[in-house]
């Protein structure tokens, strides 16, 4: 892994909505890690790029799953022509390199990744490295944030007070109307028009989020349609193949979504 | 691997029935994910074919099942005659080779194969191979496209909203019936009389779905029936072994599917 | 494995119940692959000797059960005195010998086995072997069977719609009474008269399937009772010891089922 | 794994019960695998040594559990002094020393055990090695034999069909009081009086099975007490020690056991 | 291992309560197994250590838990310095000693144990062990000790009848007053009053089980108490540490039980 | 693992609560081990470690989790450039060195950990290490601790009685008002005022629990939050991101712990 790859040079695009970035740069100030909050497709990951490269700081992400352990994270001896060599996992990477790690819905990992959080997550700050008998201190640059979805959580797949104690907590949401179109329009090339259809449109299905929906339109399945739409495809064939599919598989609840994009589009 | 073995040179043989190909030829060039969803045997996998010859991509398909996991995608070492070679699982070969990876059913694999498929399958576009230390970009070429049928998913088994808000959707169901008609004299020698006759057959079946059958026959099964007529075996006879006992086991609801059948032919 | 033991080399005793004979050589001239539906003991075994016999295939069984993967059918490394030596599993094996593979209760295999049979149950007829980079195609002569007993699935081990609609199926029953008395005297020593009097005791114990017993003795368990008797064994100790006690644990349908051989013999 | 160590030279003391030496005879002269059913200590395993020996055959018992695999019973390689040695497991050492191979408890055992004895256990009777490549055919002096105990069978361990009917099967229970006495006088140092007193205290508590106890007393622990008082315990608490605590742990029972005995001894 | 480790030179301190030594000692003169039966603390272990220092035996002791397995009691080979070296577990070279082996809570371990421990446990008396192809025989002074507490017995982990009616049983208790006060100051440096008073605090807290407690008070507990009393330690915080914190985390019966060892100093 | 990195050279800060520093000094004195019992964030780990300090011990504290096995423990051998080494784990490392092994959140670790702690938690006081056929003993100086927090125990998830009644108990909970408000000034830097703030408010979330939340906050999130205070950001914002959203993720009970803070700061 090559920490210098993990840089951002260019100002990643992210419209603040609150009082985030205040809040992270403390939060990193202090060496307390960060716990970002919130549905798919809102910005959580974008924000991450953004404050790495405000912090100047590589980002390193792990999209976390159920067959993720601690091992994946802190590094592994392999077996190399005949050769055995250590290789860093993610985590370890990222302590060496005084980056930021990312560990994305981090309550799908196999729990055996708390072990190697919650030290570092503390004002101990240092990850235990059995296998290579060392103990590896983060310096001040280290950030450790982890991100979960409070709306899918699942009595089996919860945060335990005991890690979600160590964090500082940012929570995210959909940005205001005037704000996402203004996202949209810096994504994909439509027109202001286009993207203010597209933003009422979210808000309708959104409305619908508990009588049919698990989720509204997403930020980012408003820009995959915007996209669609600036290469030639229908806004209705756009809406449903980027918005109502993707967020629906109920034959109802499909063609309530299609009737709202036809009565906008 | 060999991807020249996965270019197609003739035209694989698909009747359009909606807008699917200039909508996934815009996804395409948008370099956004494709997610196909419907039933079994409605000619997902042929359009995935036929899509890959209109492109110009190599197509390297991946049936998923609960013991896939992100290695058999990616890769993994293996050692050969005492040496240690890297060996490219499907995924990170359809990257290299700029082509179309689909993963047929992928709700079937193990969930570390998310960790895998979500840098592809956002605006990052990156495989991260650790392993061997390597972050694979993916050109303008690649695309990946998952299958699922809606039809037939359990809570264990759905496609997670942050997996499925990363794509653009497109819903399959069976062509209207001068299509299935064609479809099928195209696959087997029977002439127009007897293929209408048996899409007759599958409305009847498909009316019974919800009503004792799970499915009703898939344009395959009808395809497979055609191929015995024209080998000699008698319609009923094929309809009882391609259809009904394709269909189900369960006494009376053979029994009905059998009495359609024998008041057809 | 070689192919060559698994020839047959004299006819398989087995005489058709319907027209199976003839639709299984349809299925296979059109290169579909096969599903034999049936309760245990009525012959689907027999039925395979038969036709690998018949179409001068060899015949290549496997019996499924809860830890089968799909490297066990395909094939694996195998370290031989630190050489490392590939070794077919039994489908590669048969997929090579251009043979019949038959996956005795497919069902009960684990499911990566799934990803193995799809793209050789289909009109691709491919093996894929990943693991040595290899696109094993079939030739015409290679034919795929599998067995499922449809009284037994469960919701858990239920062979999925995508699966079964690929297959051609047939449904094997116990044969009507001339016919199993035939089958009897052809495989134990016993008279007509006894062969009639264990059919007859037969199908008194299916009538109480459903009503106390899972299933009614099948042919193969009148062929025990009928080999015992012919070794000298009275026929009330036989099929106490052959049928009854094979099919239950039940001391109540214990003393039925005996009662029931009592009054025949 | 030397056969010559599994040969019984002297006559295992048996005393039978029905005619069940008569049809395990017939079973072994028609080449037909043996199922033992019946309740723990009544002799399954004593009668399983006697035919061992009267047969002039080996006997290799596996008692099966949760974790048994096929692997444990065919045989693996094993390093050994970095040299790859194959090692026969217990079935396949029986097969090919033409020896009787007894599976205790086989629903216990893991299920791909089935995948290796199902060919065993009907008219192919061959062991398929797949790992060295090899069909084991076994002889005539073969014996393949089973032991279940419907009394504890749940859904999760229950005899599959396709398993039970390839077997004959013996029924096993307590002998009658003569000849329960008879057998306590010949393993233990006791006079008549005493071992009449035994059998009495065992039908007391037989009679209680379902009203508290699971099972009553096996004639194995009255061979227990009757050693223990052989060696100077009391009845009463050697009555306590092996057959009261060895039945229950409920204190009620307990006391009305030992209830019994006081009233005995 | 070394067995000479393992053989007690000093008399472990024991007080009989009722006749378990005679008992013991009988059963290991006719080669039966012994079953300690009990709750947590009353002595079943230094029952062990007594009888093993008694007859002169060494006492090896396994803690058995969930993942224990066979090879941990067996044996397996191990890699050291690129040889391959067979080291025997602590069951086999207990065997191999002529020792005394105790499985303490017998039912934690894996399932696989069983068919270890059943070849020991009846008249065979051999330890199969597959892996070095030897079949060890155990010799007179060998002897096999199994313990397990009837009170927290699930469905999951219950000694299963088939292995319970192999040994002869003990049950274990708390010891009566006078006996209890005795051990208690061999213990611990207190004086007879502080000793009785402990007992009376434990007899207060054991009629509270099954009334709030799932335990009373041990004689360890008593004995913890009893040196941290003597080290200085308030009674009512030594009662409060060692005994009603180590019983219960319900704040009400926590309240109940320190207020009843107020009560008492 | 070098033990001379696990030792205290500043007092840890640690304000005592009861007397639980003098209950752990003689439980050490008297080889007792010692179980913390307490919520999270509320001093546990930040007493060991002042504990170590005192008792001029090394500490190592393993964090235990599902994934965490005994061999994690103990030690294991790996191979390293083709050699095979043994590597201590941080148990036997802790025995070894004379120090203090902490086991924090034992219950979540898998049951073979029992094996290894029980005979480490009684007199006996040894780790057997089988893979190196070493039984370690401990000297006086070792000291075995473990965490675990009532509230949160499951069935599944619960301390054995075998197991929790060998340890002496120390139960930890907030401290009260003053204290608090010395140990935040202690840690941050905000005046008195704000801290008695602080602290008002936490006992305002700790009235709540039960009512809605889990847990009230802990004094390590008045910490957090007074950290980020003293660097700037708002006391209302800090208290959202430190306490609210660290404790619970329901839009009701966020509003209403923020209207709290809000009536406050």
């Amino acid at each position: 892994m090559k920490p210098e790859e993990y840089y951002f040079e260019k100002e990643p695009y992210y419209e603040q909505v609150h009082d985030e970035i205040a809040v992270f740069e403390a939060a990193y100030l202090n060496q307390l890690p960060v716990l970002l909050k919130g549905p798919t497709g809102c910005g959580k990951t974008r924000f991450m790029e953004h404050m790495a490269w405000r912090l100047k700081r590589p980002l390193i992400t792990v999209s976390c799953h159920d067959d993720l352990t601690a091992s994946d994270l802190v590094g592994r001896f392999l077996v190399k022509n005949s050769e055995t060599v250590w290789v860093d996992g993610p985590l370890a990477a990222a302590v060496r390199a005084g980056g930021i790690c990312y560990l994305d819905e981090v309550v799908e990992a196999r729990k055996d990744t708390t072990v190697v959080i919650h030290p570092l997550a503390d004002d101990r700050r240092v990850l235990p490295m059995e296998k290579v008998g060392e103990l590896l201190e983060a310096t001040a640059d280290f950030c450790l944030a982890i991100s979960f979805n409070p709306g899918y959580q699942s009595v089996l797949k919860d945060l335990k007070q005991s890690t979600r104690q160590r964090f500082v907590a940012l929570e995210f949401d959909y940005p205001e109307s005037e704000l996402e179109k203004k996202i949209i329009q810096n994504e994909a090339a439509v027109d202001g028009e286009m993207a203010a259809r597209l933003v009422k449109f979210a808000h309708m299905t959104r409305n619908l989020k508990g009588s049919g929906l698990d989720e509204g339109a997403s930020t980012r399945l408003l820009v995959h349609a915007a996209k669609l739409i600036a290469s030639g495809v229908k806004p209705v064939v756009a809406c449903r193949a980027c918005v109502a599919q993707a967020l629906t598989d109920d034959s109802d609840m499909l063609a309530a979504v299609n009737e709202l994009s036809a009565s906008l589009f």
